[in-house]
């Protein structure tokens, strides 16, 4: 059950409202590596979990992701109340309303539609859920979950470069570090599944774990230990990399008599008849006067 | 530049039209981990990168990605060939054509709508680039590549084990096996640089790094090397939790006059009167007749 | 700040697994109407509200559903518990596996894809901030919730409707009651604003306050309170409906000279030439031995 | 049947093109509380309403609503006509255009791609059905007309705020004007219908309808009729909170011993060993000389 | 401004209940190719037109097609009407009403959520206006709604396949019949612009018109009068596809210092040390024991 | 199978960065009419096709599209180099790196969050696979891609007219001409098939193929060859486009017993009262003084 206490988890001190660098902040609120995109992520994962341990820290860590939305947006409620109540209250001239809504990013439908603190990106997407890639495996969501707090912490570390409010920086600093510490949990938990590497049960193919597919070549062609060495049996030719099970690299199904005969009705029915030069519309359509036109013309 | 041959990188060879079957498949043609997911993953990432090596490795699995994407997606072509062609030519009865596109999953909207192979996941939802989590930073991006290849290795695993058609089991190995092979690249490449942690160019809070917020607690609070031991300081009691920058844990923000006054204007013309009880729609609304309401009654 | 006990607001009993019903309940933790939207609705207006009182219960409330998410994706957790597991492990045989992915909603994905609990609705879709309509205005945003709990009750009405696992229809009906008493507190809340229609300080223009334009007429057209009597001047004429501030009804713009050079060079440029009779790619089209297209044939 | 005369509703008279406030106004053309929001969501609830007066309301309000679509559009379509004609015939210098597409809001993509009338909201994302939320019970589909009403009511209030083109100020206050004579239809529909709360037939379990769960408490904990009086019984203790059913607070399911067996196996493979400290990729990535590491280094 | 009689354009008449069915018919109704699409594609096209007799054929269409979406909402709402007043009245048992919400596609949440009508394709997913093609051009809009037409033909002509109720497949009919009428009406006028291909005024670069890339090759290649003839220049040589400027196929901006700067510190501090083989998360995670490993283990 | 050569199939030369420009071309790397719509169009319109000359041609153009996709990818990371490297290395002053990242479109996002090439629209909206249209019948199929290339043709075009640019410039012409190329080939295609009009297999209803329904009307109405003439039977009288079956126009089903017993209760329970005038919400919220207020007074 969750509970809350009014006080913050860190003190928010805003200098200036600011509609432009609010509407900067919400990526971190309702954006794709924002908190409710953190909190959301292990609580679904906390949900599921067999091991006590990790639904522990997973719910551990869900809460304060929570205390971290609650933290950013209060740094966008702060950041949007001078723009809110003067648009509320029509206190000012239309135009001087108009250029204070208007100050970048989503800064004018945070104000005009949502009327402050929107859960939306900074280009004002609403949150969605396509941001969670939680999938009920451990050793695939440990991996997803560092990979989504070292997203955070570089966008925190982003949004701290293009502000020189000190109140902001600071409360931006602390949440960028909790994410820190929260990749190290994470991958602690990790590394305390034994056997954790590849995720699920079940074995690669032994003669496509270890080769390396030179799909892209011409200059600039590069080796390293990603593609080159002990580990790796490298293709070069394409044609090695076509149809490797030793195939003629075609696709087909058994179809039964009646899907047969449909297909081949289909087929019939829509053919093209490659050998004649028809009329189109492009014929019909390019006009006798246009300089455009005269570049397609035979 | 791209360029294509039109055998298939695996041979596809499907035993039985199944829509079904073909519907499960979308997951990981145009669903969230599938090899559009993938491709356009890495793709992104190549484009910007100003590493050769990694530019190289980018663009090489990208590439393979695609034909991933063709084995897949030729798979599904098979699966749906047979009531594709039955729907189109209307060869079957009603009910036998009504019930062949009801065969699970979003298997009716793919051929209805779609004919055959769209580009959705297994529900029949439109892939969105909000799968796409590049950031431009080498080392979130090649963590997020490494989640990602584990996350498409699992789906890959549940799909082998719901089929018993041996050329798709086949096929589908393969897909697995090779993201086995790229998690294993791009490990490689994430430790290739040399201070990959944390990610981006800030430090951390020194104060805030090691520590541990008991957020959750109560039957089932655990310890482990996530939270527990050298590296860590834990903080079990809320209070210590809030306010860690030893403030008052309020949000504020400093306010011109103009909007000092539109703010005390909007708060006075919306004020509540917390000592009335006001009648409401509630009371409008609860009928004297119905046992539905009496238990709100008063 | 928020906090976390591991002890659920209600105990949630299970009698067995049933993946087709946890889709269904899918419906209410991450669905339209569901616990999260409940959750970031309140949690948002909390975040800009001015008033202490409204504040107040806006978190309150917020916070409550939060527990109540949590219960709701216990139950989908429970439901697909033994689903999960079997799948992971590959318990089953193939087909079996693949029979008990498929009962119907989204059961498949929330097991292939999600691993258990996806914060979807019963579709699949991903839970999208689009349904939180926070206006930053209290007695909008106050009328907003109020519809949103009676929304939320049916939907559990709905859901208690189609099962009789006596512990899902216990938690099921706590939680629509829960909803039933969130209700109360924002219509007295609402109520508590002295001034609170028409919302914001505008008024009306007084010509078009109380007319009712009866648009859509013919058999079926009906009178109530809503349309006539005292309050009402209803228009039955559509000629009166039309250009109602007695001007001709078009719409037209200044343009400066530039402008008007520009938009008068397009219109020639693109104009229809409504004289003529062209060949179109129909008539190319329209093949002479097609039994389909002597309809359209003249 | 749907008919159309081309004189609007109102007459639009716009003193000069402005891509920038056109982009505000698509807030209520293809926004979230828009007009075409408000048509469909009395259109789709006029088509399964068994009720004939309710029918005609609903129709009716429809039905006037997409005129009112068609009168915000042509002020759209009016602010937009000389950027969108001095684009299509490149009339001005290069970078005039550039500047005359990038005027706020979404005003570059609506003339860059859409060409002038996009169905978007202000920020430029296309009108998603998820806006509306009919749900096909009366009672909750008037309140959510009622909520919706007064939200574009809001919306158009603070448009107004922001122009002072006269001749846009008066066609929306005309269409503002609307929304508060159709809340007053609706109200009145609601409470036309006798007994209209709760929602629905079931009613709520007596022990839960009139307790206030105090959630969030600390500093700002605020009393009103909302919370406290005799309509309420307010639980302030957390544990009082908790498993408020009697029981511990767990959720449970009964497994078969199939299922049992593949949750065991499951959890044995994944179990986490909480006792030893491994070494993680943050250990191996933390390089020596950044100091950026140094504050998580021990 | 619009108009509403009750008649519809065409009798619906049903002969029974069934949600599977009606899930299907949601394809026109709130589909990509559905009737809102049809009427949004050309009520915004006729907004911003400037030629009157474009203007007004765009309006009698979209007009056309709104009545259009009535009769197949007509049809949704009576599949559905039985269902839903089960499920409003919960006369049947828990187990029937799970069976009657259950009966294919998005059936479920049709009743569940949207209690009868929603405005979603036939798996549930909300319309959206990405479905529109406006682009404000009238050579390409013409063209997008023919395309549009001849889409939402096919798809009729697949949901009359699948019902063999005499009512539904004769009101299908006339709506496939009308997309076909209205193809005619979209041709005409684009054929009535004189001069209409190229869209918009540019000319093509004459080096790249008449070039047909053969950029797929290998088994399967084919000659037809899409890329062979009189006016085509076939390239088959991939090296004569690339950089076809004669530059040498690189990207390049020229930067100034501080950005080069940046760029060049940048690079140096994420570069990858490509000689050295590190140890990796995958060699830490791949465990002693596990048959899955070995495959990939050295 | 598909290969890569590093050397792009155009030369980008970019004069100098520029995060608002970038941000427009977007349009066509992630947008609606960008190059991955066209290549995923053509791509999965090919796996499913039976024709082996146009599934050849699909697959040429679809892979084409990648290289146009990498080319317009290419121009976007030129212009986002600086800003890019100037964010990550944090070298500019707060207030400068502010206005770096705030120039127009999305410029903001794609550096902050995406990191230099999103796959996003001009607004920021990631990509959809809602853009793609492909239905699986080839003459559904070959006019929606004629539609898509001349819609990229028109988009292309605007975007070379708001940017003077030289190398840009150029490049952009290149992928415009190639649209223009492409349009040529489907057009090609589509006449190569005998019968393409209509789409599919059914024919028309004779009674409705030629008749034009003249929907709208009131001063504009016009006549011209899509509605009048030797092809068409106008119907200008509403009463006579209303139930052009002969029937009544209402919709209609049969129900079984049970279901209209459901139905009956349900129309009873929820049943209007029509001729009592309610006291509403509206009467007990519009506050005495308010002068909003009294123009909705009696």
């Amino acid at each position: 059950m969750f509970m809350h206490n009014k006080r913050l988890m860190y003190t928010v001190r805003v200098s200036e409202p600011n509609p432009g660098l609010a509407s900067m902040m919400l990526e971190q609120f309702g954006g794709a590596d924002g908190e409710l995109a953190a909190a959301m992520r292990y609580f679904t994962q906390a949900l599921g979990e067999e091991d006590a341990g990790r639904k522990d820290l997973l719910m551990d860590i869900a809460t304060e992701e929570l205390s971290h939305l609650e933290v950013i947006g209060s740094i966008v409620a702060m950041l949007n109340r001078g723009a809110k109540a003067q648009l509320a209250e029509a206190q000012l001239e239309e135009n001087e309303l108009y250029l204070t809504m208007n100050q970048g990013g989503a800064s004018h439908i945070s104000n005009i539609l949502y009327g402050g603190v929107p859960l939306t990106n900074s280009v004002g997407l609403p949150w969605r859920a396509e941001y969670i890639d939680s999938r009920g495996d451990p050793t695939c969501d440990l991996r997803s979950n560092i990979a989504a707090e070292s997203r955070a912490k570089i966008v925190y570390e982003r949004l701290i470069a293009i502000t020189d409010d000190p109140g902001i920086k600071d409360a931006l600093s602390f949440l960028m570090t909790r994410e820190i510490a929260h990749q190290k949990s994470f991958e602690k938990a990790l590394y305390a599944i034994e056997d954790n590497f590849p995720t699920g049960k079940l074995p690669g193919m032994p003669a496509f774990t270890d080769k390396f597919m030179n799909s892209s070549q011409g200059p600039g062609d590069t080796e390293g230990s990603w593609n080159t060495g002990p580990q790796w049996e490298r293709i070069d030719d394409y044609d090695d990399q076509m149809a490797v099970d030793g195939g003629d690299g075609t696709a087909s199904v058994n179809l039964g008599a009646s899907d047969l005969a449909a297909v081949e009705k289909l087929a019939l029915r829509t053919k093209s008849m490659p050998d004649e030069d028809p009329v189109t519309g492009v014929d019909l359509g390019a006009g006798p006067g246009a300089g455009a036109t005269t570049a397609i013309r035979h």
